[in-house]
C-alpha cells in the first residue's frame, strides 16, 4: 500500500453511490455523512487505503475514492460562476502545449475550476497568472483552488485584464471573460512569440468579435475555434446505449497563435 | 525575447500555409522546405523568434510556429497504427487524474501518440511504462517519442501486457489494445486502490466486454463510458458555419476506478 | 382568411406562452385554460384565424395556432410507452419511401406516435396496420390518433406481430418492439421486393441482433444503421447559442430492403 | 408480386454493390452498365420483381431496388446547387405541419432536392409553387423534378421571390435562399394564419438576420432554430462502431409561425 493513498484525518473523500449520487467530503475523527441511504462513519474510513467500500447504516455498499480535480470542480466547488468543465479544460490544456513549466495568464478566475486545471499541469515549475477584476469572487476561488490543491502554482491578481497585463513572454493567454476581445491586444503584448491565445465564450457573438480582433493587423495566425461534446454510454449488459440527456452546449473554444510583426 | 523561443539548428518547426496544409520539418542551416506555393529557406527562419512570417519564392506568406505535442501526433509521428486523437488523450488524461508524477502503465504503445501526451503531463517526476507486444511497431514508437521530446520519462517494454505487468501501485493504466478485456485483472494487481483503468476502443464490442470484466467480483467501481466530439467552426465574416466533414468517430473511452477489497 | 384556418368549437388549439410552457386544449364555448400566468377564456378564441395572439387574464400575450401531429405528439398523446420523436418519425419515413399510397404495417403500436405520423404521409389512399399485443395499450393508442386525426387511414390490430403478419406485398414494415429480429423473417414475408423493412430501437444490442436476423439467407440487402440528433439553436441578439441540454439518444433506425430469392 | 413492383422498360432502377458503390441508371431493352466488377445486362433485369439480385460479368452479385425520392436526390439529380439532404427535407416537413393537400411556397428551386420532397408529401390535393430566379437552374431542376415523379404537383416559377408571392393562404412558405431575411414580410403576406416559415441556411448571421426579420412587429411567433446530425452505426459482428466519418454540418432550419395582427 502506497504511504500517500491511506486516508486520513482532513483528506477530502470521495463517497459514490451511484452515477447521480456523490459527495466529496472532508473526513475528521468521529464525523459522519448523512445521506437518504443511511449514515457512514468517517471512523470506518480513517487508515484505509482509498478505493476501499463501506457500509452505511442502511446496508447499502458506497465506495470511496481520492478525489479528482475534475470531480473537485464538478461536485465541491463553489460555484459563483458557471464553471469550465473538464472535457473542455482538457482541450485547452492540449491546444495550448501547456506543460509542467509552462506560464500562463488566465482571466477571469471566476470560480477557479479551469485555473485549478491549469494549475495542475504547469506543476511543478509553472506559474499560472490568475486575473479576476470581480472582488466578490475571490474569496470562493480561493478556497476552490485550495480544495484543488494547487493554489502553490497560482497568482490571483484582483484586477481587471482589460486595464492590463503585467507578465511578459508568457506562453499562453487563457481568457474566459464576458468581452474577450477587449483583452486580445493586452494578450498579443503578454505572450511570447507563437504563444497561444485561447478564448472560451458561450456565445457565437464573443467568439465572432474575438476571432475579428485577432485577426486584425496580423496579431494572431492559425485562428482556430472548436466545440467539444461528450456523450455518456451506458454499457449494460444486453441493454448498452448512449444516455438520454446530454449537455449540448457548453462553449466554444478559439485557439490563436501570436505572430511576430517583421521591424 | 525569451532565450527558448528562437529558431535554431535542428530545432523541429511548424510551417503554416493554411488549415490543411501545414508542415513539421527540422531547420538545418542552408536546407529547404519545397512546397508547391514556392520553397521557403531554413537560414531565413533561423535566430528569429518562433512565431515569425516567411515569404516562400513563390510569395506567400507562411508562418512559423514551435509544433506542440498535439500538432507532432497529427502530422509528423509515424502511423504504423491508427492514432489517438488529442481531444481523446486530453480527456484520459483529465479523467485519470495525471498529472506530474503520476506513474502510468499504458498497452500498447502503437505510435506513441497517447504515450507522448501521457509522458508530457507526468515529466518531470512520473513515470510510464508502456508495454508494446509487436516488436516491428518499437522503431518507429521510440522515434515519435524522440520527436516529442518526451523519452525521458517513458520505459517502453517489447513485452505483451497479457503476460504481465511488472509495476506496482501505479496511478493509472491505459489500454488502448484489441483485447483490453484480458488486461482487466492484470490492470487491477498493478493499480493503487482507487487507481483508474482506462480503456480506449473503436468497438462496442471490446467495450461491453471489458466493462463486464471490470466489474467481475467487485474489481472495479464508478464504471463510466464517454465518447468525445471535437467540431470544427468556421467563423469567417458573414458566414459563420461549422464545417462540412467531422470526425464522426474515433473510440470509447471507458473509465473504472480500482476497489480494494476487504480483508 | 380560409375557412377551414378559424378555430371553432370541439377545436384542438395549441397554446404558446414560450419554448416551454405551451398546451394543447379542446376548445369549448364558455370554457378556459387555467394557467399560472392567468386566465384564457375560449369565448375570446371562437371565430378568430388560428395565428391569432390573446391576452390572459394576467396580462400576459399568448398566442393560439393549430397543432401540427408533432405537437400533438409531443404535448397532448397519452405516453403509456416511450413516443418516437418526430425527428425520429421524419427519418424513418423518407428513407422507407413512403407517402401517399403506401401500405405499411407498424407493431407496436404503443401510444401512437409513431403509427399516426405514417399514417398522415400516407394519406389518402393507403393505410397503416398497426399490431399491438397489449391490450392495455389499446385505449390510450386509438385515443390519441383520434387526437392525430388519422384513424380513418389506420387499422389497429389487437395481435402479437410475431404471431404472424397478414398483409402481403407492402411497402414498408416498421418495427418498434423489444424483440424486433423475432419479426425479420414475418417482415420479410409481407413485404413486397425491395420493399423496406425499419427497426427502431434504444439499445445496441437489439440493433445487433435485428442486422443478423435481417442479414441471413440473404433476406434483406442495403441494411443500414443511424441515430439522429437534433439541437435547438437560441438566436438571441448579441447572444446565440446551442442550448444548454439536448436529447443525446432515443434509439437507433435500422433500415433494411427485402432481396428476392431467386428461383 | 404486386403488378407495380415488376422492372419494365424507361423504369429507374437503384443498383447497389455496397454503401458507397451504387448506381441509378434507365433500364431499356439491351442496354448495361458498366461498372469496374463487370458488366449488368438490363435484359437480366426486365420482368424481374424490384429486390431481385443479379450477377455481373465479373461474377459480384449486385441488388436492384426501386429508387426512392431520398435515393434520386442523393444519387441522381443534377446538382447545380447544393442539394438539401433527407434528414433535413424529413424534418422541415413535419415542423411545417406539411402532409396530403398542403399548399406550399419554396424559393429557390436550386437542384430540386427539396421541391421534390415536399411535393411527394403534398400528393395528391396539394401544390408546390416553387420560385427560382437564377434561369440556369430550371432546365436541371425540371429534370431532376421529372425523376423524382412529381413534377404534376409542382409549378416551377422563373421569378424572383423577393419581387413578390402571388399565392395566398399558403401552408407554408420554405425558404432555401442566399438571403432569406428579404422574403420575410412577403411570406407573412403568403401564409394563412399560424402558417409554418421555415428557412434553411448553411450560415448563422442569415439564420439571425432571418429570425431578427420574423420577430419584428409580431411578424412570427414560436420562432425556433435547430440543426440536425445523422450518424451511421456500422453493426458488424463483433466489430459494432459508428462510422469514422460523419456530415457535421448542412444548414440550421429555422421555424416561424404566422400571428394575426389584431384589428
Amino acid at each position: 500500500m502506497r504511504e500517500d493513498n491511506v486516508i486520513r484525518e482532513e483528506d477530502y473523500v470521495l463517497i459514490v453511490l451511484d452515477d447521480k449520487r456523490r459527495w466529496i467530503v472532508k473526513v475528521r475523527a468521529g464525523g459522519e455523512l448523512h445521506t437518504h441511504k443511511g449514515i457512514i462513519k468517517f471512523d470506518d474510513l480513517l487508515g484505509q487505503e482509498f478505493g476501499t467500500s463501506v457500509k452505511s447504516s442502511g446496508d447499502r455498499q458506497l465506495i470511496v475514492f481520492k478525489p479528482t480535480i475534475a470531480d473537485m470542480s464538478l461536485l465541491k466547488m463553489i460555484r459563483s460562476t458557471q464553471i469550465v468543465y473538464p472535457k473542455d479544460s482538457a482541450l485547452i490544456v492540449i491546444q495550448c502545449g501547456i506543460g509542467p513549466g509552462s506560464k500562463v495568464v488566465e482571466a477571469g478566475t471566476g470560480s477557479g475550476s479551469l485555473t485549478s486545471m491549469l494549475a495542475n499541469f504547469v506543476r511543478p515549475t509553472g506559474r499560472v497568472y490568475s486575473y479576476e477584476a470581480r472582488k466578490e469572487f475571490l474569496d470562493a476561488a480561493k478556497k476552490n483552488l485550495e480544495l484543488a490543491g494547487v493554489s502553490e502554482w497560482i497568482e490571483i491578481k484582483n484586477a481587471d485584464i482589460i486595464q492590463g497585463i503585467e507578465e511578459k513572454d508568457v506562453d499562453a493567454v487563457v481568457l474566459d471573460l464576458a468581452t474577450p476581445w477587449l483583452a486580445v491586444q493586452l494578450a498579443w503584448e503578454a505572450l511570447k512569440g507563437g504563444g497561444v491565445l485561447t478564448s472560451y465564450s458561450p456565445t457565437i457573438e464573443q467568439t465572432q468579435k474575438t476571432v475579428k480582433e485577432a485577426s486584425k493587423e496580423n496579431l494572431f495566425g492559425d485562428i482556430q475555434t472548436y466545440e467539444c461534446f461528450v456523450r455518456k454510454i451506458l454499457v449494460r449488459e444486453g441493454k448498452t446505449r448512449p444516455e438520454t440527456f446530454m449537455v449540448g452546449h457548453t462553449g466554444y473554444m478559439t485557439f490563436a497563435r501570436k505572430l511576430i510583426k517583421k521591424t
